[in-house]
């Protein structure tokens, strides 16, 4: 057999994530590996910690990045929280609620499903109804914005009612984080997980998670282990926060060089101000369906209930979906998402994610569909 | 709040992992971010998956790496072999077996200790009266390299025995691969994880793992859902393997760019061969160990049971643990390990792994050692 270096094409990344990543964030990456007890290493973990607390808009002393991609913090927020035989309100409207489903009930809990319409916000009155009957629930979780379908629900609303039936919220923030308005503290999010791979625009390999001074009371009065000890959040608290004698336990070897990349990530998000964040998906967002509505592709969701950052499209009739995205990828390196779960074979997903969510990027979009289609 | 980039001093390594990076794998790991369906990323996969069959010498199709680092390795293992109620012959010479005994008992199995002494080998004969005692047991399960003792067991005398009584083979690499002789189909492992940052020198985060043909109709044969969704093992096949269809089904997004890191840093053993990396820790080794003796420093670890690769060494006596490995890391950036568990307070841990194991490193460990000695 014989293997060289792998010298990857460059792509333009408007998928679902990850998304493009700035020349500082992969020059940040590369600086040389110190040890995860190293004091310059452990001030730069206070420092992410800090500009986590920023993006998600939190007082939260459990910020932190969980060690793997997304999937894995929502574990973390299911294992930790949830102890089996609870009852767990689960709204689903795409494939990542049906994930939060399977995480319930891996943990032995049970899953009393809030069924939304995939493409659409969760309904806010629907899962007032199920509350009510269900009164003993402990937790409601949902998705944000729904990767699958491109739809925001109001995170707002739904913590409110989750809040007056004295539910717990976990919340789905992968792709909403530094692309969406969300306040962890003033919208009452008990547990909430991101990915680095979105709006961030870091590498793909991390999950930050927040959990309110409430989450972290219920998990120090669990009776039970968290069946992960991996994820185990009692365990690693005392990695990334400071214990009684200001020093660190060792748990795990934290992945430090994606870590630098997730410090100088989130330190652009800080400069650039997360309002003018938020703002900068939109305005790319309003030029992209502009775009889209001269090529008379058509949105999956509708105006109001639109992710900026995550726009599913119809693939048009008659038209090849794998041959389309070929094309796209072959003759201009551009990536755009397949669906996924009901969407699958119908629909693409165009990523406008952090550093993929600007000028340049939507103008080649729009231009080489144009060219694709017309093949 | 005021932050700025973080840029790391430049260390020397000479811990128990995370070990120093080659500038080729710290450049491969800045290269562009392509998607983790990319036509592109998935051929690199495919050369992943088959130089991590050289690094364990086994031909297991299901040989790949955990996107998080060893500890979700370790756990990968236990969740998807082990169910509820089974008995796992756990053997404990230091904290990696402990956290073994832990593994087993979250997944709600039975662990049956063989108690080793801490900083020795595990002894067989130990192994085979314990397996005498308990002939319904399902598993063994032991620690190749002791990171927190530096003592090597005999893995293939361990596995014959397990064998022998009809047990599935769960084996730790994480400081054993690349850095002493290890062979998986050989020595009969069934399960085995390794991490990314020792003997291979790449950056952590990752855990390289394979499983055998037994243990995969064992994981196929599950009764209960494997506890853990990001780990189930079912379902991540479906990514790095290709099913019937050829296509590859999303289940998490890789770790893209530590990916490619793994991917160089597993070329560079390739070339080097397995067999000289072995010889070249072994030598490295010799070089300390002949260094050590002229400042009077004890191994902890009987010579014929040592790692190369992690030199646990006694404190000698009146000196300020602490005070010494500060000073080394203020005044010549070199990292040494403190000692672990039982051991906290009372061992140093040398590390001479994959990139950190050649003549500059020995050389200034030795002269840096005995100048924080004479203070």
């Amino acid at each position: 057999m014989s293997f060289s270096s792998f010298i990857p094409p460059q792509r333009t990344l408007m998928g679902p994530g990850p998304s493009d990543i700035s020349p500082q964030v992969l020059s940040a990456i590369a600086r040389p590996t110190i040890g995860h007890l190293d004091p310059e290493f452990i001030k730069m973990m206070d420092e992410v910690k800090s500009l986590l607390q920023y993006a998600f808009q939190t007082k939260n002393e459990i910020t932190m990045a969980v060690s793997a991609p997304g999937s894995a913090g929502m574990e973390t927020c299911f294992v930790n929280l949830v102890e089996p035989g609870e009852k767990v309100i689960v709204c689903i409207n795409g494939v990542f609620g049906t994930r939060m489903k399977e995480n319930v009930e891996r943990v032995g809990a049970e899953a009393i499903v809030v069924e939304g319409e995939w493409g659409r916000a969760i309904n806010p009155a629907q899962l007032e109804q199920t509350l009510l009957k269900h009164q003993d629930a402990r937790f409601v979780a949902f998705v944000h914005a729904e990767t699958s379908t491109g739809a925001l629900s109001d995170a707002k609303a739904l913590c409110s009612i989750a809040k007056q039936h004295n539910c717990l919220t976990i919340v789905d923030a992968v792709t909403s984080l530094g692309g969406v308005e969300l306040r962890v503290d003033d919208w009452q999010i008990d547990a909430i997980y991101s990915g680095s791979q979105k709006c961030l625009s870091c590498v793909p390999g991390l999950s930050p998670v927040s959990f309110s001074p409430t989450a972290v009371d219920k998990i120090k009065q669990r009776k039970s282990k968290v069946q992960s000890w991996f994820l185990d959040q009692s365990l690693v608290m005392d990695y990334w926060a400071n214990n009684a004698g200001g020093k660190r336990s060792y748990h795990h070897t934290a992945p430090v060089n994606s870590l630098y990349a997730l410090h100088e990530s989130l330190l652009h998000l800080y400069n650039e101000g997360l309002e003018n964040a938020w703002q900068r998906h939109k305005d790319q967002h309003d030029k992209l369906a502009a775009g889209l509505s001269e090529l008379y592709i058509e949105f999956i969701v509708p105006k109001k209930e639109r992710l900026p950052q995550l726009n599913a499209v119809y693939i048009p009739k008659g038209v090849d979906d794998a041959k389309v995205r070929s094309y796209l990828l072959n003759e201009y390196n551009l990536e755009i998402g397949a669906g996924l779960g009901n969407f699958a074979g119908k629909a693409w997903r165009i990523g406008l994610m952090g550093y993929s969510a600007k000028n340049e990027n939507v103008l080649l979009c729009i231009s080489a569909l144009k060219d694709a289609l017309t093949q």
